[in-house]
């Protein structure tokens, strides 16, 4: 357990392998000495509903409520509401669970009284009982786009509607350009001692958060260590579709593509022992290489993992 | 069945007792031939969603989806996003089911689109397989309020909150002197060759419909039967709190009364086998007993008593 002394962290998660680092990492700091920034490029709206996935994934897997197995949602979730939505005509692709929806039923009330999105999003942690600070990157919309095979396709319906089976030629951050970066991303930008980009989607997940404007920048001034772990292990993503997009997009499906992409805010890659033979080409870089296991099936695993990360703080 | 040269017939309902009349001469009469225009004086936002209780149980109850253990809701419904929404530390006193949700959630979506509440009405009900035209009153926001010992209390407040505890000494229909009487209304009373007050509260069901501008002028002119089925049978009101807020305003808690408060749009009173007794009254004041079992206890029920209603046609 770090406690005393140690830097506050800012952690930049997306989805399930960001949330997973991010309980490690929570379980290892008190609240006050981590921020965890979630991507909301992949905001949408359902049914009149402010649907967040990521910061629900997020806030899920640290308030112990999430669906380990699927890796969305609530576990033992029921879909009771969704298929009643579905005799009333509506399209119900994507699945909301019924525990799910009333935290998008209760984000979208609290959003039309006129929170934003950081202070919803605080006010529904705090209520099940989440310490740590897990804010949106950003209370403006940015949306996530996919330019694909089959035309351009926003990212859950690239993800969810069509499995990201499309072919994806370019992502684009609609919005991101005018968006502010939330208010306690620009605080912690400001205090924090280390920078965690978690395992999650280089296009999908953090690229969103890094093209706020003059975001990158300031991560590039934190005077502390700046920790990448790469989500591509043995030349695939430990989950999702990064690597089929890496691919996609002509680019090498392997941790030295994730230290290229991340150069500039990067000074140890963690990268998992099966690609132990790549840390050379990372260490040309200018990157030191941290070999490790970086597969988190179980909790301790994710502690163990958050405690390497910690340990390379200054 | 009455298909053929039956007139067109205007049904007003409120909750539950309502709703039973309404599938009765659902039953008896094809869609083009009904009317239902139904309470929204109880309309009520929760959780930022629009909650029409009388639309709903209406339309539950003609689609036969209708919890008839309860009165409301739908029959086997589960309360899984209702809990969850009590762990955001949201009042949950108002009973709301996962596939009752989704009605609400729908609706809100429909008029947050710029939807009028009638034409939502009729989309959700033709969703559910209900083909009579099931109305609201008014497509403009009336509100229910109570003046009671405790306050003043809107109607689900005092309904389900409080469970109709509180003394009343007054009720008011706030918003109503500016409402537009709904399209379907309007087209109803100038068409209706039948006006049928279902067994409904007077005062908390039926009220607010005759307290919309012009309304209860154009009922009056109505130059087919107006027929009214009392609620209150033996002294008290079949179900909910009707006798109880009678009494409270020093009235007589009896179908003479009933007889009396419809007066001037009732031609008919059908009047329970019970209240035999009480026939001579009901002569005197000019208006027609018709004494028969007007409990409805069974989908016959419903159906014999609608039929002994229609054939009071001219």
């Amino acid at each position: 357990m770090v406690t005393h002394g140690s830097p506050a962290v800012l952690a930049l998660a997306g989805g399930v392998g960001g949330a997973k680092l991010a309980l490690g990492l929570a379980r290892c700091l008190p609240p006050g000495d981590l921020v965890i920034c979630v991507n909301t490029g992949d905001d949408e709206t359902f049914h009149g509903l402010h649907v967040s996935p990521d910061l629900d994934t997020m806030m899920y897997t640290l308030s112990g409520l999430s669906n380990q197995e699927t890796g969305w949602g609530v576990a033992g979730d029921t879909f009771t509401a969704l298929e009643m939505l579905g005799k009333f005509g509506v399209d119900t692709w994507f699945n909301l669970g019924d525990r799910d929806l009333a935290t998008h039923i209760r984000r979208t009330q609290l959003l039309a009284e006129g929170k934003t999105l950081s202070e919803v999003t605080a006010e529904l942690n705090r209520s099940l009982g989440v310490l740590h600070g897990v804010i949106p990157m950003s209370d403006d919309p940015v949306k996530t786009v996919l330019l694909t095979d089959e035309g351009e396709l926003p990212m859950q319906r690239y993800f969810v509607g069509r499995r990201a089976e499309p072919k994806v030629s370019e992502v684009r951050y609609l919005g991101a350009e005018t968006a502010a970066a939330a208010p306690g991303l620009d605080d912690a930008l400001a205090k924090a001692g280390m920078l965690v980009l978690c395992p999650s989607n280089p296009y999908l997940s953090l690229g969103p958060i890094l093209a706020l404007p003059g975001v990158r920048q300031r991560m590039r001034a934190i005077s502390g260590k700046k920790v990448c772990v790469s989500p591509i292990v043995g030349g695939d993503a430990v989950k999702g579709p990064a690597g089929k997009i890496m691919a996609e997009l002509g680019k090498q499906v392997s941790c030295v593509e994730i230290a290229r992409e991340y150069r500039d805010i990067c000074d140890v890659l963690v990268m998992d022992n099966q690609d132990r033979a790549l840390a050379s080409e990372i260490e040309e870089m200018g990157i030191t290489p941290l070999i490790t296991s970086t597969i988190m099936d179980t909790e301790e695993d994710k502690i163990s993992l958050a405690r390497e990360i910690l340990a390379l703080a200054d």
